[in-house]
């Protein structure tokens, strides 16, 4: 297995994903919001880039089984159903409905990854089960070249998106041969010294300090628990849904 | 002190370096050339982009005093005075001469850093003399922004130039108070946590690799020697000269 790291969504805009598979990683917070609404239900997300895509798609579909969610500078969008916390992606929340999600980082970080030959999203609630599914695709003849993108936070590299790529290389790592590229070298290496601590060593990440001043201290909590769900979204027709 | 860090030389395209200073670093092999050329007497480097640049200003210049350097793919280029390689760089050679330089990455990235308000280039032999440096700058009124550009590989992260970025700023904390965006975090861990073992960590490093394949042993291991010159090349008027 062939792994490359891409440290920030806007990088993705310059690399070729043809017959590769790309996984998209916002742990905090759109990642971990996708996964858990599709594991709580959710029939499908359809991730856009602006807040007028979302009105606009809303338009046209079904009120009562479609919500809006999503933020920018971290807050709710005025008019939508929710924000971008994933503590209220609750099952009598969001079963059964499609949900459309504009976030600043993650939602632009799959828009741009959409050439891949399959999309896959992670973060650290589902890393495990997002790694049985790479080794198992890779063994049914889908590509092994695997390219992980960070979607990172106003355009930098975040560091809670780099130690869950770290995280997956391990895990990857333990199961089948892997080759990575310098970014990932150095996130692999991360990880494997900081696992038994990812909150501490998070603690100085722009992105959460941030979060934590907003008073977001439960969605980090969440975002940061690992191995929870066997949830794998999936990119299908511009549209995530649960594997 | 403000401390980010870029990952390659193509991302500093897109960065405003208006009032801060640059740091250019590309270990392997063009800071480090640049850093002993001027070290052991030369007047000036001057960076350019294409080989036809570079052949273009030589016409223009007193051929006696003036050595064409640089690398295509590692490789010394065709008509060419010298390689990349900084054991070339002797006083016998480069004393009193003005050199024009093109690489595949360092020098690419010197183009793109312009903007600044001072550009400083580093690597490993002299980034305590650069630390030394910043620190009374940063005293004499000039920014205290600093942007640490890795040049990279191909276009992509190498693992040498962000090892040197973190000692960079791990000499720096040791002076001054320092902030530091997520990258500038992860490579200050990873230095901290290598430094007994520069040339074991980057074993795997992919452009090391690739210079060891081609057999540049004595060039890497001068490369990775730590603290060796006070010399500090700084960019003046489109030139880069000593400090």
């Amino acid at each position: 297995m062939i792994i490359s790291v891409i440290p920030t969504a806007q990088q993705a805009q310059d690399i070729d994903f043809g017959g590769k598979v790309a996984v998209v990683i916002d742990v905090l917070r759109a990642t971990s919001v996708i996964t858990t609404a599709l594991e709580n239900g959710a029939r499908e997300v359809v991730p856009v880039k602006t807040i007028e895509e979302a009105q606009s798609l809303y338009a046209q579909l079904e009120p009562t089984m479609t919500l809006r969610g999503g933020e920018r500078h971290a807050l709710k969008i005025e008019g939508f159903d929710l924000s971008n916390s994933p503590l209220e992606y609750k099952k009598k929340t969001v079963d059964g409905k499609t949900l459309i999600l504009t976030t600043t980082n993650g939602t632009n970080a799959i828009n741009n990854v959409k050439g891949a030959d399959e999309v896959v999203l992670a973060c650290f609630r589902n890393a495990e089960a997002v790694v049985r599914h790479l080794i198992e695709t890779s063994q049914c003849g889908v590509s092994t070249n695997i390219i992980i993108v960070c979607a990172g936070t106003e355009g930098r590299f975040s560091l809670d998106d780099g130690l869950c790529a770290g995280m997956i290389i391990e895990l990857l790592k333990q199961k089948t041969e892997v080759e990575t590229d310098d970014f990932g070298l150095l996130l692999n290496r991360f990880y494997s010294e900081s696992k038994s601590n990812l909150f501490g060593v998070l603690s100085e990440c722009y992105h959460l300090k941030r979060l934590f001043m907003l008073g977001f201290y439960d969605d980090i909590k969440f975002c940061l628990e690992t191995h929870c769900t066997e949830t794998v979204p999936i990119l299908k027709d511009g549209k995530i849904v649960k594997l």
